[in-house]
């Protein structure tokens, strides 16, 4: 019975729950700075819900509204520099794992200074802005982690800023803002959330307490398959979706993720990707590789999505995402080399070498 | 969806936990006040694991061994005194529930000036002083909850301190100080914990979060029911009973209890009967009382325990349980006052109004 639990983030979820708790902003500060993308926080309502309550609680803000998708190193050096310049005290991110993952990073540098050598090496003071997390994909479940990913240009990755400090202090969980999410969408955001569940489950960190997420994270979703593909969910199998999400996001902030996340950078880096959907269309050829090893746990992960081999979970899979993307022989020894080099790829319960992460990528790509 | 989570104690779980974190008591404070009971620390080993690692972060300590069971307001004040005047800055509580509710209040009387009149208003600054809690029974589940439940001997029961700011910084969970528990002790503290997450699952405050728990608790104690009974358990049972009181202390940190504690503490008050034993007396009547109105619900936590009806439960209740003590009617017209007084009956999904108390508590304890 080995293991350690911290959830330090307030995670308060209900309809309107950001414009009922109002009192929480300026319980935190000021001034805010709101990190968010272009468009998608102004279409589904909930930076409107947010500058309503900040207002009811008499605090001002500041948009920075420059989070593109998989943020890079420049854009948070930015967005801290621009807080600064504000005078902004705490941090409010909108959106999907994007500008949630960039908003911790700006947290941190708008409270320290750390030069870009020393950005991922983990060694901060305890200073960092407040931070309230709004998620509006179901999602990364960043809101409940540690974690603030990036796009690493250097490295040719994502590679992973991590502190126990950068968990957000609050997270508000309502589902009505993913209810005008587009079927792929739903889709790459929903399989991402499930990735984290069940490779937060086949993993070395994997331990009771996440365990207990992981499945009720895996029962959740997978019940949605269905409804999912027909793009017929209710606002209740949003704030379902988005429960499981938030439930496999504390997951990974224990456990981490493995090989099929090691290998998803390369295709959201290289190819454009996006995360969920790189992250998916590899989960099922990663859970035959397993099955090798480990069949017992496959078997597990199958029973609580009611499935009875890999190949029906494969299957969904591969309805759900369509015709795959062309990749090279080459472009696949290229991704090989970077999942090796990965971090999180030790975490997998068994840890594919250069042949079966070749042999995974081409059974995937280029037919099996 | 609608729920909120708040759970700050960092748990740590596993063999030696408390020597291997040594560093932990030293980021804490230079001096700890042990607070415990008089004789199971020292029995169980866990005094002398907490002073090794004391001795390894060189942090001093005082002993404060007189918290009795059922702890009263007295020897909380009587305790806080004690810390101030040797000069300790945190807390270190070893033991079942009545050690760690006290240190609890102790923690919070060190740090602040609170009478006795304002004790249990529940309006505090936000100083305490840090805790560090290891429990040694499975359990009462104080380590992660924030209440400090104290004889009241004004209002003749018991009565709870609560407040965000008195959730332990850590926990310890370590099942090897809990093989020497006789088995009463261990059927008292196991049904105890149970009770807190079945009243906290058929409870107005239960949601989908902690009904995740409450669940796998009921699942775990009610697997080890027969070894409970033969008083057989392994070390590592020992660390599961200890886990799913964790778990039901997280519920009941959200929900609180039911009827069912509110009943019981007459008995503990009154009659002297212990605890988890007062509780387990109730519970199953209880679940009888319930299946009129909510069967449905009732049935959802006979399931978690295969089994297929409360008098199944009940059956297994009274074979734990054995000759029940002797009350008498004019005592029960005593208890039922009180229980109509507590709080916490109206977290109870059904309210149990005068009448229903008196026909629960004739038919445990005057035969149905």
């Amino acid at each position: 019975m080995k293991f350690a639990f911290n959830m330090p983030t307030k995670i308060i979820s209900g309809r309107d729950v950001i414009i009922s708790n109002y009192k929480i902003f300026s319980s935190l500060g000021k001034k805010a700075i709101i990190v968010t993308g272009r468009h998608s926080a102004e279409a589904n309502g909930s930076l409107a819900d947010v500058l309503s309550a900040l207002k009811l609680a008499g605090v001002g803000y500041d948009i920075f509204n420059n989070i593109m998708s998989n943020p890079t190193i420049d854009i948070v050096y930015d967005g801290a520099k621009f807080a600064k310049e504000h005078g902004d005290d705490f941090v409010v991110a909108i959106g999907g794992g994007s500008p949630m993952d960039a908003a911790k990073a700006i947290a941190l540098l708008a409270a320290q200074d750390i030069s870009r050598e020393s950005l991922f090496s983990g060694k901060y003071t305890d200073e960092i802005l407040p931070m309230v997390f709004i998620p509006t994909t179901a999602g990364t479940g960043s809101e409940v982690t540690q974690y603030s990913i990036l796009t690493n240009d250097e490295l040719e990755t994502k590679t992973t800023l991590s502190s126990p400090i950068m968990f957000p202090d609050y997270a508000f969980l309502d589902g009505k803002y993913m209810c005008s999410l587009g079927k792929n969408t739903t889709i790459n955001t929903a399989i991402d959330a499930l990735s984290h569940a069940i490779e937060g489950f086949l993993n070395k960190k994997a331990n009771e307490m996440t365990a207990i997420y992981s499945e009720k994270a895996i029962r959740i979703i997978s019940s949605l398959f269905k409804k999912i593909e027909e793009n017929d969910l209710s606002l209740e199998d949003r704030d379902n979706l988005l429960f499981a999400s938030t439930l496999a996001g504390i997951v990974i902030s224990h456990t981490g993720t493995t090989a099929v996340h090691s290998m998803g950078y390369s295709l959201t880096y290289f190819k454009d990707i996006d995360h969920g959907r790189a992250n998916g269309l590899l989960l099922g050829r990663y859970l035959e590789f397993l099955y090798d090893y480990i069949p017992d746990k496959v078997n597990e992960v199958l029973s609580f999505m009611n499935m009875n081999s890999v190949s029906e979970f494969k299957d969904k899979l591969d309805s759900l995402f369509g015709e795959k993307e062309k990749i090279t022989k080459e472009e696949i020894v290229i991704f090989v080399g970077k999942a090796l080099a990965a971090k999180n790829l030790q975490n997998s319960l068994i840890v594919p070498g250069n042949d079966d992460l070749i042999k995974i990528l081409e059974d995937v790509f280029l037919g099996a």
